[in-house]
């Protein structure tokens, strides 16, 4: 079955070999009486104009695709197509799988690998072709399918495995859809070859083969991620060499194709002493990349996380963004919701996306990538609801500007055909759905609060003995780090205009008040209320609101099973917020007093 | 190679049928010029007397063998023989092996089972001989094979894997070690009966039938070990019926054949809610049990562990073993160190069984069994030290009064031959090893600030919100439980004459302090220090004393591979040490504000 925001395609394009002929076929099949015009100066943008009478969409070959999608979605919607060309503001649009060959993913919440089974690649031909739609339909371009934590068997999908490669690249090709893998920057140590050093002749003669491997394969393949010397995985580090050193070593083997190699600004100490106080995690993407800026070839790419520690509700634009203004970036988000309710607890992303604009300039990153939500489940995401985030960073991919109202709005309609007072209800539910987790869960950016290794559920002692480098060193006179030039220097990182917004408690958001500083149980917020007393009422109104969810939820008229799953995972969110509520809670009263 | 305190002796016995013939047999292999005089009415026990100027073991056929034992003993320390009928103080002297079927054992810390490998039993002959040897040289006369937590395969031993049972009971059988197999009260679900009802009329023939079949297979078997309603393991309450009406069924099954059936006496609520303030976890057996008294066939012996906790470094013994007077109970202990040290620190438990009998009366187990610190490891305890422990516990099993001084001493001679000052060194750091790592991990009686799920290392905050019932409540006032009967009432579930001893924070010894109390950090001790210093002052020269241990070792010419094994795992020890003294230090600390 079809599903997601696509539920009521049921047919499937058949036998095109490009995007635009994917594009006819998908208007022929919606009985879309509508032209397409190829023009492949217009890219992969698109635009529609009335030609007598009928819409015709004019395009690049992707472009065209892009642009049927849009008008179909605008007849099943009702809302009206934007005036003009469409381009995407970044080229590529990423979305990164962390499937394992065994089958799992890595938090992953929505069933099994589409792909992978028991070693190998195994998929089903019609699962692709929904899949391959969903993501042309909101004009994503790049799949890289592995975990970047790459095992013995993921290393075999550039070797061995090359030809099930292919045939999952030409299976996506159809729907505008390169792919990607995660690579073993160790990896020629598995073939004979005495080193993985960058500078070593043999191993970029290694690599150099293997891309012409690859590509001879998949003309269009999109190139490699790499996750290295992160997190116990190989790197040039082992060489005495720098991330500049290895990534362009690799990227040289690609460039003759085309190909990008990206390379994922995720190191930092995750071996740290609780005891070392002077370390602080936040600042290690800067220290480690800030120095290499202008050191990249041009075709790699530096995948930078959102924020500066791993995907929490809530923290700062990563720093690195500004600091490297001759490097190419790519903007990471996870729309798995690894730290966000794991797809049974409600968190819509585009609000807390464009927040992010108000500071972030667009033109900073040069591309996005996304952790994948996708898994084997019936409908994609595991929650129904969960698929507004892979829509919604399609539509964030082309325009970040794009309002987070807009985005939902038009998922919902695409999904379901609610009454108009019961679809409003669903998209203020999807809305507020963010800040209603970061209440029950972690207001005043504290973090770190979850359940260390499975992520989900509160456990406000877990990580401040750990060697995770995510401390909040609470205790009887209060909360938090300072992360100001008196404490860790962080700020330091930030542009001063930045650095300004937060360096003073008695500016600082709210949101980010414990990120950034240090305070005493009785500290007297903005509001009068102290900092003890705000962290308790904060749970206890965080959980009254999905309360308040789950009331609107029985009452929305959903269709089966997405009805049943929703209710059932709202009452799994209902006890995960109360459980929230009474450990923070009981946590706080335990060592302020205040309770 | 033969190993642990019996390394000496290289031949294994051969072709004997019965434990007398295999008492000539190793008297032969050991060059000993004795002789044996059967006596079936001293049964287990036995003496040596000189007739014509050489010993004389007078006994019954394992008589025999264990005089033989404690003759060639003798030779080998130069220590006197004891005078008289030495009889075994308890009649069944228990190993419990947690061992599974795919060749794990659960809390085992030397290496892989003895038995089982892949599903199936697997084991080397001359293993089981020399453990049969081992385990018959301090007396022991049971031995469970498989853990109480028992799957399908381990359900399997007294269906489809009988014959394999049956060899390996023929295997232990010349050293007077008889079978016992852990079973699963659910089984007959497994065999098309459609119930496991212990009221049944089917039920109980299916496990007559089963019986028949494994004494037909068996004749010396011993009999079953259950662990029901406990930790999620099936049980008569699934039934409505009570535990004895549980336990009945099975014995009855058993008693024609002479089996007996042992009955886990540990059941708790594990699925505690953090904020049940009412529910204390130390009563539950008792509640559960003392109300049976006089309810179990004479067949039956209910097993309780020696706290009524869970093999915690200190405990109040169980109040349970004074509560039934009609009921045959064994008192169960943990070789196998889970919570004290995990055979990576040293820990010898004759110390600490020996001050168990200064309060539980010798009479009131009828029985003793212990969990294995037994695996496939080459020195079958992990740590060359831990074997004091299996040793030890035959003696206690003999002779629960005997002095942790002659039982270390004993060991340490017939283990290695150190010059007299350092094995006088060893003796003494085995002697202290538990008061030093009570001091470094859980001083004033505190418990459970282990690691949850691994139980190695500290965690202080590990079980506060969990579901496991053992909580410490600490705050920035105090820390600990009153179990009084201002509290929970646990005191009055033991005699008043020892309650008395406990309940009065002014007389309760320091040891359980905070096992009985809760108490403020400025709570003054009677050394005059406040609870918080204490606290931190113990922390502290717990650790000094491991790194004088430490020294200590090194001088040890201990042989190898003892000697360097010794040393690594004391590395281990000292790092966990520290660890224990820093992460408890900050705690109490940030909660009380002393430092």
């Amino acid at each position: 079955m079809n599903y997601a925001w696509l539920r009521n395609w049921q047919a499937l394009p058949q036998g095109c070999a490009t995007p635009a002929e994917t594009a006819r076929e998908e208007l022929r099949l919606a009985g879309l009486d509508a032209g397409l015009r190829e023009d492949a100066a217009l890219g992969e943008g698109w635009e529609i104009v009335e030609e007598g009478g009928r819409p015709v969409v004019h395009g690049g070959s992707r472009g065209l695709l892009y642009g049927a999608y849009a008008l179909m979605a605008a007849r099943k919607t009702g809302l009206c197509l934007p005036r003009g060309v469409q381009q995407p503001r970044y080229t590529l649009r990423m979305i990164d799988c962390w499937d394992n060959p065994d089958g799992t993913i890595e938090r992953g919440y929505a069933g099994r690998s589409l792909w992978f089974e028991g070693g190998r690649m195994a998929w089903q031909p019609e699962r692709i072709a929904q899949l391959g739609r969903m993501l042309a339909s909101v004009g994503l371009n790049v799949l890289c399918i592995n975990n970047v934590n790459v095992g013995e068997e993921g290393a075999r999908l550039i070797t061995e495995d090359l030809p099930e490669l292919a045939r999952l690249a030409a299976a996506f090709r159809p729907f505008g859809v390169r792919l990607m893998v995660s690579i073993d920057f160790s990896q020629p140590l598995r073939y004979g070859v005495e080193t993985a050093d960058p500078l070593s002749p043999a191993v970029l003669a290694w690599w150099t083969a293997r891309a012409d491997a690859v590509w001879a394969a998949i003309p269009d393949f999109a190139g490699f991620l790499v996750k290295a010397d992160s997190e116990h995985r190989p790197g040039p580090m082992t060489y005495g060499r720098s991330h500049a050193e290895g990534a362009n070593m690799l990227a040289r083997a690609l460039a003759p194709h085309g190909g990008v190699l990206v390379w994922r600004a995720f190191v930092y100490n995750c071996l740290q002493d609780w005891r070392d106080t002077h370390t602080d995690r936040p600042m290690a993407a800067y220290e480690t990349y800030a120095p290499l800026d202008g050191q990249f070839d041009d075709n790699v790419i530096l995948q930078v996380k959102n924020g500066p520690f791993d995907f929490q509700v809530r923290e700062p634009i990563s720093p690195t963004f500004w600091a490297m203004p001759h490097t190419r970036l790519a903007l990471e988000v996870q729309l798995a919701q690894e730290y966000t309710g794991q797809q049974i607890d409600l968190y819509a992303m585009n609000p807390m996306w464009r927040e992010w604009q108000t500071e972030l300039p667009v033109s900073l990153p040069a591309a996005v990538a996304a952790v994948s939500n996708l898994g084997r489940d019936e409908n994609w995401c595991g929650h129904p609801f969960a698929a507004v985030n892979l829509y919604g960073f399609g539509r964030y991919a082309w325009d970040p500007e794009v309002s987070p109202e807009e985005v939902i709005r038009t998922w919902a309609r695409l999904t379901y055909a609610l009454p108009e007072n019961q679809e409003d209800a669903l998209c203020l539910m999807l809305l507020n759905s963010r800040s209603i987790y970061e209440q029950y869960t972690a207001p005043l950016g504290i973090g770190w609060m979850i359940t260390p290794h499975n992520h989900y559920g509160p456990d406000p002692w877990g990580y401040e003995y750990s060697p995770w480098g995510t401390y909040h060193r609470a205790d009887r006179s209060g909360i938090g780090i300072d992360r100001t030039e008196k404490g860790t220097g962080f700020t330091r990182q930030q542009p001063p205009e930045i650095a300004a917004k937060y360096a003073d408690p008695a500016v600082c958001p709210d949101e980010q008040l414990l990120f950034y500083h240090r305070l005493p149980w009785d500290y007297v917020m903005r509001d009068g209320r102290t900092l003890a007393r705000r962290i308790l009422d904060d749970h206890r109104e965080g959980v009254e609101r999905v309360e308040a969810m789950a009331a609107v939820l029985r009452e929305l008229e959903l269709p089966e099973p997405d009805r049943s799953v929703a209710l059932s995972r709202m009452e799994r969110q209902l006890q995960n917020a109360a459980n929230w509520r009474d450990i923070i809670s009981d946590f706080v009263t335990r060592l302020s007093g205040v309770c």
